[in-house]
C-alpha cells in the first residue's frame, strides 16, 4: 500500500504524453482479445503490434480487449489509435497513481479504479489500477500486471452462462466491475481475521509491535477507503453518464454494485472504529502494567523498610540498651518484625492490593 | 453483531444467482400466508412448494406472505416467480449482509432493513435482515429465522382492530416496519440499563474487563447506527417512491416512523458520548490509582529512610562517640527518630497527602 | 436529563393509540382556556370534561387552550376531537420522548419542542416537552406539568400590552415560543456559572468528583444541543410552512427567535469546548501531581540512601579500620554525611527541582 | 471574550422592546453625523435629542450617522424613528450578544458583526458589536463604545481621497466593513506573536500556567471563529440582497472583503492546529520529565542499595567472619563497593541512561 | 511556511491601493515578455518601464508576460494599465497572503494560487503566490521571486513541441498551472521520504525533538492542504467561468489538473493520518520506557531490600543470639541471602519481567 504514496509525479513533460507513473509492476504487456457474439467466441493472445492490429480487424459483435501489464507503451498506443482514444485517456491509463474516476469521452466512457488483492507471502493488501474503456462495440480493460481477476468472467463468457454474450458491452463492463468489487470483500474478510488475531495478542502480550500492527492496519483501512470512496462516486458517474448503462436492466445491476461498495465503506468504518478501540485497550494495558509494577515495588519497600529500621535500632551501639540484655531480646525483635510485617500486609490487603 | 462483518462476499458467481451470504440462522423456511379482506381472514402455514403454490392461488383482497428462515432457496424462488420478482430481488433477499435500502422494481417496492433483538442468555445485540416486498395486492416479508417480531401484528389483523384489514398493503407494510422500529427502542432501553451498570462498576472497580465492555458497547452502538442511518434514508425513499405511500394518511404514518428512527439515532449518539465519557473516567481512575500507590510508597520511604539513617549512625563503631556513653542515649535516639517522624508526617499532612 | 434516554418505547400497540411514553411528570391535567379579542379577555380553569366542552363552545375571536400535565388522556382526546386533531397528533403529544419537530396537518400546524428549566434543589437541567397546535382561531399548548413558563405571556395578554390580543394566532404562538427559547438562555447562564465554579475547583483540588462533574455537564450540553438543533429546523419549518407565519411582520419575529436559537447553539459549542479544555487541565493536573510526588520521593531517597551507606560503612566490624580509632572520627563521619547531603541538594537545586 | 457568554438573556419582556442585553461598555451615547457630497463635508457631534433631530434635518446627499455607546436608548429610538427603523432592528442593536447577520428590512439593510480589538493592558481579545444600517441616502453605524475604528475612514472622507464621497452609501458601508475586517488581521497578528512566545515557554518551562494559556488561546480562537464564520455568511447575504451592492463595482469590493474573511478563518484554523500541537508537546514534556525523575531515582537506588548491603554484611556480628580479621579487610570491602558501583554504572551507561 | 501566517494585514489604506502585503521575497521585478505565434517566437527581458511599454507594443498573436518579483509596484502598474487591469486585481497581486481563488473581471480571468518548493538547505516547504491573468491574447504570470518554475514551459514553447504555440491562451495558462501542480507532487514525494526517516527515528530514539518534527510536518501538511483545497475550487471556477476553457479540448486538460489536485489532497490526508499514528507510537514509546525504568527499579529494590534486612538482623547487638555463635553462622547468613535472592529472581522471571 505504501507504493500508493510514492513516485506520484511526472517530470515536467507536455500534457498528453503517455508515461508510466508509479512502480512498474510487470515487464510485459499481454493482449488478450475475445470476439463475442451469440454464436461467436474466440480468444487470442499476443504481444506483437502487427498481430494485434490484425486480430482487432477481425469482425465480432463485441470485442473484449484485455491488457495485462503496462510495460509496452507502443502496444497500447496502437490499440488506442485503433479505437480512437484521446491522448489524455492513454496518459491516464499509464498514470497508476490515479484516483478512481469516470469520464465521458467522445465515443466511449473511461472508468478507472483500484483492484485489491492480498500479497501471497506477507498478506499485505496490494492495490493495482484497472482501467475500463467502454465503447458501443468493444470493452478495453487494462490492468497493471497479469492477474486472475477476470478468469471467472472469461469462463462464463466461453460457456455463455445466462446468455452473457448477448447482453452488450454494458453488461460485460458490469461483470468486470463486479469482479473487482467482489475482491474487496475477500480483502475485508482477511482483514477481519487479522483484527481478531490482533485483539487476542493485545490482551495476551501487548508490546510496541502490536501498536505498529494497529497502525499498519489503520493505514491500510485509510488507503482502502480512499480507493472505495471515489469508486462509489465513479459508479454514480456511470449511472448518470447517459451513454452507458442507459438500459434499466443494466442500471439495476449497477445499482447492485453500488450498494456493495457502500457496504464495503461501512465495513471499513467498523474496522477503523475497532482499531481505535484496540489502541485504547493497548494503551490502557500498558498503564495497568505500570500500576502493577508500582504496586509490587511499594509493597516490598513499605514492608521491608520498617523491618530494616527495627534491625537498625537493635544494631545501635549504645551502652545502655535494656532490650539487648534480655534473654529473649532476639526473639522479641524478630517477633516485632513479624508483627510489623503482618500489620502492613493486612493494610495492603484491606487496600485490595493483594 | 460480529457476524455483520464476516462472510461478506460471494464467490465469483454470475450476478442474479440467489446464494445465501452470511451466517445461516435457520435450517428451515416456514411460509405463513394470510388472506386479508373486510370479512376475510385466513392463515395457512406450509414449507411445501406444491402446497404453497396452491395457497397463493386462493383469492383474497390482500395476501400477506411471511417467510421465516432462508434455508429453502427453491421455495423462495417459487414464490418469487409467482409474484414476478426480479432475480436481483431474490438475490438481495438471500444476501443477509446488506445495508438497509429501498428500491423500486416494476410492480413492487423492495425494502430491506435490519431487525434488532437481544440474545436470550448473553444479552448481546443480535441483528437479522428483514426484507419487505410491497405489491399492490400483496406484501411479502422475509426474515432470517422464526421470530415473534410480527406476532402482535398478526393478532391485530385477526381481530381487525382499527379496521386494519381494510387499509391496503401500504398500511400493512407500515405496521410491519413500525414493529421493527419499536424493537430498536427495546434494545436501546436495555443498553441504557447496561450503561448504568457499567458506570457504577467503573467507579467501584475499574479493570481491563470494564474497558473491554466499554468497547464492546461502543462497537454495538456503531453497528446499530449503521443499521439506523440507512434505514432513515430507506424510509425517505419509501416516502418519495411515488408508488407506495402515496395516500396522505399513509404518508403521515410513515413520517411518524421516520421521526422514531431519527430519535433512535439521537439516542445512539448520546450513548456513544456517554461511553466516551466513561472511557475518560476509567483512564483517569487508573491514573488516580497510580498516584495513590505512589503517594503511599513515597510516604513510607520518606519517613523510614531518615529513621534508618539515625539508627545507622548510632550503629557506627567509632571509638569516641559521646552519645553512646550517655545514660539516656538510647531513649534520646528513639526520641530523635520519633521527632523526625512527626516532623515528616506534619510535612505530608500540610501537603494534603494524609 | 437522564430521563430523556429511558422508557423510550411503546409496547406493540396499534399506531395512533394515545399512550403516555416517558416518565409521567404530573398526576393531573389542568386546562386553562383564554378567550382573546380586542375587547375580550376571559380565562377559565377546569379539569372536568363536561365543563371543558362548554367553555370551548363559548365564542371568542381567538381561543388559547393551555393544558398542564398529561395524566388525563380522556380530557385531551375530548379537546382533540373538538378541534378535529388527527389521532397521530394526539399520540405525539403523549409521546414525551420526541424530537422537536414541526408538522403540517389539515387545518393546523403541529409544533413540539423541549422546554428547559433548572431543578430547584440540585440545579440539574430538566427538560419537558411542550406541544403547540396552531389553528386559525385557536392555539393549543400542552406541557408535561404545571410550569410558570407562560405566566408572563398571560399577564401581557390580560393587559393587552402592545395590542397583543389583536395580532392573531401566529403572534400568540410566537410569544409562547419566544418564552420557551428565553428559558434556554436562563439555563445557559446558570451553566456558565457552574463552569466557572468548576474551573476554580479543578485548579484547587482536582479529584474524581470533578471529573464526573465535567462529564455530567458535557452530557447535559449534548442533551441541550439535541434539543436546540432540531428546534432550529422546526422553526425553519414554521417559516416555510405556508399556512402559518405568512404575514411578513410575523415572519420577522420568527426570524428573531431563529437567530436566538442559533446563538444558543453557538454558546453550547463554546461550553463544550471549555469542558474539553477543563478535561485536559484536569488530566494534566493529575499528571503534575504524580510528578510532584515522584520528585519528593526521589529527593528523599537520593539524599538519604548515600548517607545510610556512609553510616553502614562505619558500622562494619573490621578489626583494622583506621577511622574508627581517630579522635575526631565520629565528627568526621557526620561531616562527610553533611557534605554529601549538601552536594546532592545542590545537584537537585541545579536541576530546578527545589 | 468571556463576556460573550454571559448575560445572554432578556427577562420575559414583550418582543420589540429595546433593552440592553450584555455588559454595558459605555455610559454615554455620542452621535456623530457627517453630511457628505461632492463638495459637501460637515461633521457634527451631539448627545442631545433636540439637537440631533435638527442636524438630521439638514440636507446632504449622504448622511453618515455614527453612534458610540449604547447607554441612551431614547437617543437611538429618536434616530430610529427618523429613519423609520423597525422596532426589531432597534431591539437587535441593543442586544449585544448577537450572532453576525444580515437582514433585509423595508427601505434599508441591517448588518451586524463583531469588531475585535486588543485590551490595552492585558492584551486579551475584546469584542464588541457593530451594527450597520444601510439606506439609500444614509448609513447608520452603532458601536458599543467610543473606538478609533472609523477614524481613518473619517479622515479619508474629509480629504475625499479617491472620490469616496461620490460613491454612494454602498461604498461607505463597504469602507466601514473593510475597517472592521482589517482589525481582525491586527488581532491575528498579535495572536501569532503570543503563539510564538508560548511555544518557546513550553520548551523552556512547561507548567500548569502554560497549559492554561494554551486553553485561553484556544477559547479565544473559538470565539473568533464564531465571530468570523457568520460574518462570512452575512457578507454573502449582502452580496445577494438585491438592494445593496447591486452595482458590479461595489460587488467587486465586497468580494474582496469576503476573501479577507475566508483568509481570517483559514488562519484561525492554523492557529487552532498549532495550539493542539503545543498541547501535545506540553503533555509529552510533562511525561518526559517524569521519566527523567524516575531514571535518577532508579540510578541512585540501584547503585546505593547493593553497596548498603555490602556494608551491612560486614556489620554483622558473627563470631567467625574471616574477612573481619584480614589486615586489608576494610580496603577490600571498600574496593568491593567501588567495583559494584562501577559495574552498575557501566550497566546504566550501556542502557543509555547516562 | 511560518511566513504564511504573519504580516497578514494592511494598514487602514483606501481599498484598491497596491501595497505589498507579506514578506518581500525579491528586491527586483524582472519582466520577461514572449511573443508567440505559429512561426513567431521572441523573448525579451527588461526591468525598465519605458522598454517594457515598447516591447508590449510589439505585435504577436499571443503575448506571455512573466514577472518575477514584486519589488517594483510602478512596473506592474504600467503593465496593468496596458492590459486594462482593475485596481483590485493589481492590489490582489501584491497581497501575497491570499487564498487561492479565481475571479472574473471584464476582459480577463484572474487566477491566483500558491506554488510550493523545497528550501535548498533546510528542506522546509516554501510557498509563494503565483498570479495568472488570462486574457484573450495575453497571459500575465506574476511570481514572488525568480524561480525555475516555468523554465520547462519556456523551452517547450521555443521548440513548439506539440504545436503548443498554436493553442491559444487557455492552453498556455493550463501549461503554467500544470507546472505549478506538478511541483506539489515533488514536495509530497520529499515529504514522504521525511516521513520514512521520521518513522525509523521514532523507533530508534524517541525524544522531544522527534515530537517537534512530527508537529512541524503536521503543520506543513495543514498549510499544504490550505493551499490545495481552495486551488481545487479555483480550478472548478475556471472550468465554469464561461470565458476561459470553453473549448472542450482545453476543458479536458483542466479536468486532468483537477484530478491531480484531488490526488494531492488525498495524499495529504494519508500523510496526516500517518503523522497521527507516529504521534501515538511516540507517546507509547515514552510510556514503555517509563515502564522499563520502573521495572528495573522495582527489581533492584525488591531484591536488595530483603537482603539488607537479613544483614541488619545479624548486625543486631543482642547478647543472646544463637546464630552469631555458630561456626558456620556467617556462611549460613550468606546462604540465606542467596536463597532469598534466588526466590525473588524466580518470582520476577515468572512475572515475565526478566
Amino acid at each position: 500500500m505504501k507504493k500508493m504514496i510514492s513516485q506520484l509525479h511526472k517530470a515536467g513533460l507536455p500534457p498528453g504524453t503517455p508515461l508510466h507513473v508509479g512502480e512498474l509492476k510487470s515487464n510485459t504487456s499481454l493482449v488478450t482479445i475475445c470476439g463475442l457474439g451469440e454464436n461467436v467466441y474466440w480468444e487470442k493472445i499476443t504481444d506483437n503490434i502487427e498481430e494485434c492490429r490484425k486480430i482487432l480487424g477481425e469482425a465480432a459483435p463485441i470485442q473484449w480487449v484485455n491488457i495485462d501489464g503496462l510495460a509496452r507503451i507502443d502496444l497500447l498506443q496502437e490499440i488506442g489509435s485503433f479505437f480512437n482514444l484521446h491522448p489524455l485517456t492513454i496518459e491516464d491509463i499509464f498514470d497508476t497513481s490515479q484516483r478512481p474516476k469516470q469520464e465521458e469521452y467522445e465515443g466511449y466512457t473511461y472508468f478507472t479504479c483500484r483492484a485489491l488483492s492480498l500479497a501471497e507471502i506477507t498478506g499485505a493488501i496490494e492495490s493495482e489500477q484497472v482501467s475500463l474503456i467502454i465503447g458501443s462495440s468493444y470493452v478495453l480493460s487494462v490492468s497493471e500486471r497479469e492477474t486472475d481477476l477476470f478468469t471467472t468472467t472469461r469462463k462464463r463468457l466461453k460457456m455463455n452462462k445466462g446468455g452473457v454474450r448477448l447482453r452488450g458491452t454494458d453488461y460485460l463492463a458490469y461483470s468486470l466491475l463486479d469482479m473487482i468489487v467482489d475482491h474487496y470483500f475477500v480483502v475485508l474478510e482477511k482483514t477481519g481475521e487479522r483484527l481478531e488475531t490482533l485483539e487476542e495478542s493485545i490482551l495476551r502480550k501487548p508490546d510496541n509491535a502490536t501498536l505498529q500492527t494497529i497502525h499498519t492496519l489503520k493505514r491500510e483501512m485509510i488507503a482502502m477507503r480512499q480507493a472505495a470512496w471515489p469508486l462509489r462516486e465513479a459508479i454514480v458517474g456511470l449511472e448518470q453518464s447517459g451513454t452507458v448503462f442507459v438500459d434499466s436492466a443494466d442500471s439495476l445491476h449497477l445499482r447492485d454494485v453500488y450498494s456493495h461498495v457502500v457496504q464495503i465503506i461501512d465495513t471499513i468504518e467498523i474496522y477503523r472504529e475497532m482499531l481505535s478501540g484496540m489502541l485504547d485497550i493497548y494503551l490502557s494495558s500498558v498503564n495497568n502494567k505500570l500500576n502493577e509494577v508500582m504496586k509490587i515495588l511499594t509493597i516490598f519497600a513499605a514492608i521491608f523498610i520498617p523491618l530494616t529500621l527495627i534491625s537498625g535500632i537493635y544494631g545501635m551501639n549504645f551502652r545502655f540498651m535494656p532490650e539487648l540484655e534480655w534473654l529473649y531480646g532476639y526473639p522479641f525483635a524478630l517477633g516485632l518484625m513479624a508483627a510489623t510485617a503482618i500489620v502492613l500486609l493486612g493494610y495492603f490487603r484491606c487496600k485490595k492490593w493483594l
